[in-house]
């Protein structure tokens, strides 16, 4: 079963304003174990990195354990030089004390604009409050505290049975724009009471996020801050899942299918997007070349257009499998989009009518299906179309 | 000196209307060289490529000479079957039999719509009417007639003395959509009455393409149709140039300043263009490195339309340096745009003034230059903003 959002046991969550943003929109978000916690993170490759993922990932190097998540948005700490650092310790270190914790039990995150010093003394004045707020049924105001252009705060909740225990798992996200694997400005935390050990939930992540937040793209570009937290405090008494296990097996599909609705929830609230298209590619020779394809044909800025403007046009995705550096052969490739066959054989599929397939391209989600025909092996990207309003929303946002 | 267009001796052009596009616009130019040229050519990349540009590759691999180029516009010739490239057998047979020259004398390009066959009829019946229309006042007519979403027809040219004899360089392009290197919607025409041997030739314009129409992107998307052709009929009576000589490099360059004038005329023509950007990598350590990142903050999304917003989001173009998959150092790049200091030493540069720095981006050319401090070695890469009309122009063409 799936719900929005179950607060798995022994996590409370807040969310407040402490005014980094304009008005009265909430800006600092903290998601907190009552129990000490095992921690994993994925992050950004960007070279180009906010000191407040720097901060997290030495912090999940170590073995935790793990209390708090803090994040704030509308300032995304990033290229704020060393100064960006020590702010990350002194909001650490208030944290900590504020809830009788360690330091290093600290992670945090933050999203919003580069290249401004974070606004420490407001985070710090607001630290206090944002403790005294923390509830179980906090998760609603944490969801809108962490989100910048989102439209839509994301949650996405699963329950199931494991050895006689029920296990939650439950994530928030938030990202709009900057997206793109590896990562984007893509704030993802997923909280689950299972009792995991430290390795496994680390190879769990990383299998999920695989398949979920590293299949999106919006618009290509990778952000500095991106990052998906996973804790995992053992509230549900089972016994610790391990590495090669049945119930690390069912876990990480588990995981994996919380972390995709997230990831789908990000393309459809993409900045400006009116589809949520699936590029699935099959009949590849290995795994790389069909996420190779699947990629140059979701990134491609003619594609997406032509996906806005709700025309067929097999011609720009040919064109981007064709220059996405597989050995693609013009010959073989099947394209069908939602099921109607648009090219085979070397050339357009006659059998298809063009009124048909322009009803079929009205629909918001779009499923465009590339077979290779060079091998078995399969992926998919996920993204959306291209519209007036990415621009204009990209335009306007300012510095 | 530079002009729009100068005949070279021994050319001729032509444009006409033989009914593949709409309307009275000009679909079909032809290019003629009165005597044996010598003849050069650059494809597109892109595995999946227009039968077109097969036929004029094949062609190009032969010794030559070459005395004509055919270019229909309004049909790319493209995903269109082993049909496809029999129309270009067909339609270079009968053009040499009208200008009674041998078929392989003929070069073909296509340009427009993907995937329709090309509508061979039309071509051959406008082909007695083309041939009788040549001239050397024939560029103006020839210009149009390669266009397709250009708002304006493309041309440069200049004259310079070797050795007591005038040389004249001329060419003609087309693209303003699709645009990438390595080529794009891209047809380029390059014509000169130098005498130039072959592989000289060859070379000539494999060094000149790399630093002109290789370095612009307008979208990302690379084409199936693109190519560059150089013909050289030696009309100027000059002795044959020959690789490693002072003729050979004066003629580079020369050469390299024509491509790079007509590239830039694609880039400012880029659908929906309103800015003229270069981004300009210095001290990386490697060539290809500072291409790297020079290419990233070029094909940015996100840059790209915060340029069209006018607004100094030097930290779109920092993220965009760090995921470009070259080392780049926060702590050590320097960020300028149009001379004004936007980022040193890890931070942004706090003596440059918001207003001083909106006022810049209100140019319609922009220089944004990096300085990675990792070496010596540097790389420009063109392009222009995304705006609404970038959406419109591709949302609403239609297949």
């Amino acid at each position: 079963m799936k719900h929005p959002f179950i607060a798995p046991r022994g996590f409370q969550f807040a969310g407040i304003t402490c005014g980094i943003k304009d008005g009265k929109k909430k800006d600092l978000c903290l998601i907190w174990s009552e129990t000490p916690a095992a921690g994993a993170g994925v992050f950004t490759r960007n070279r180009v990195r906010s000191p407040s993922v720097t901060f997290s990932e030495k912090a999940l190097k170590r073995p935790g354990p793990f209390r708090a998540v803090l994040t704030n948005s509308g300032n995304a700490n990033a290229c704020t030089g060393p100064q960006g650092y020590k702010d990350c310790q002194a909001v650490a270190r208030q944290l900590a004390e504020t809830l009788s914790i360690a330091p290093g039990e600290v992670l945090i995150a933050s999203t919003g604009i580069i290249g401004v010093p974070l606004p420490v003394g407001k985070i710090l004045s607001g630290i206090p409050r944002l403790a005294s707020e923390l509830s179980t049924r906090g998760w609603q105001d944490a969801m809108r505290a962490i989100m910048t252009t989102d439209l839509v705060p994301k949650a996405s909740s699963l329950r199931y049975r494991q050895e006689g225990k029920t296990l939650t798992i439950s994530g928030m996200c938030k990202g709009s724009g900057m997206i793109h694997p590896d990562m984007a400005t893509m704030l993802g935390y997923v909280v689950t009471d299972a009792a995991v050990e430290r390795g496994a939930l680390r190879e769990a992540l990383k299998a999920a996020v695989n398949r979920s937040f590293n299949r999106i793209t919006v618009d290509g570009d990778m952000s500095t801050n991106d990052c998906v937290f996973l804790l995992a405090n053992g509230e549900a008494k089972n016994a610790p899942i391990r590495k090669g296990t049945p119930a690390y097996t069912r876990f990480v599909e588990h995981l994996t299918e919380v972390c995709r609705d997230l990831a789908f929830q990000i393309v459809r609230d993409g900045e400006g997007a009116t589809k949520f298209v699936t590029v699935r590619v099959e009949g590849a020779k290995t795994g790389k070349q069909a996420y190779t394809v699947a990629n140059a044909v979701a990134k491609s800025s003619l594609v997406k257009t032509a996906l806005f403007g709700e025309d067929p046009n097999w011609g720009r995705i040919l064109a981007a499998a064709g220059y996405s550096g597989a050995p693609v052969r013009e010959d073989k490739i099947e394209i069908r989009l939602n099921g109607a066959s648009l090219f085979k054989n070397g050339g357009p599929d006659k059998a298809t009518s063009q009124s048909a397939l322009r009803k079929k391209m009205k629909s918001r989600d779009i499923l465009i299906a590339l077979n290779l025909h060079l091998g078995d092996k399969a992926d998919e990207v996920y993204t959306c179309d291209l519209s007036y309003d990415y621009v204009r929303i990209n335009g306007e946002y300012t510095t």
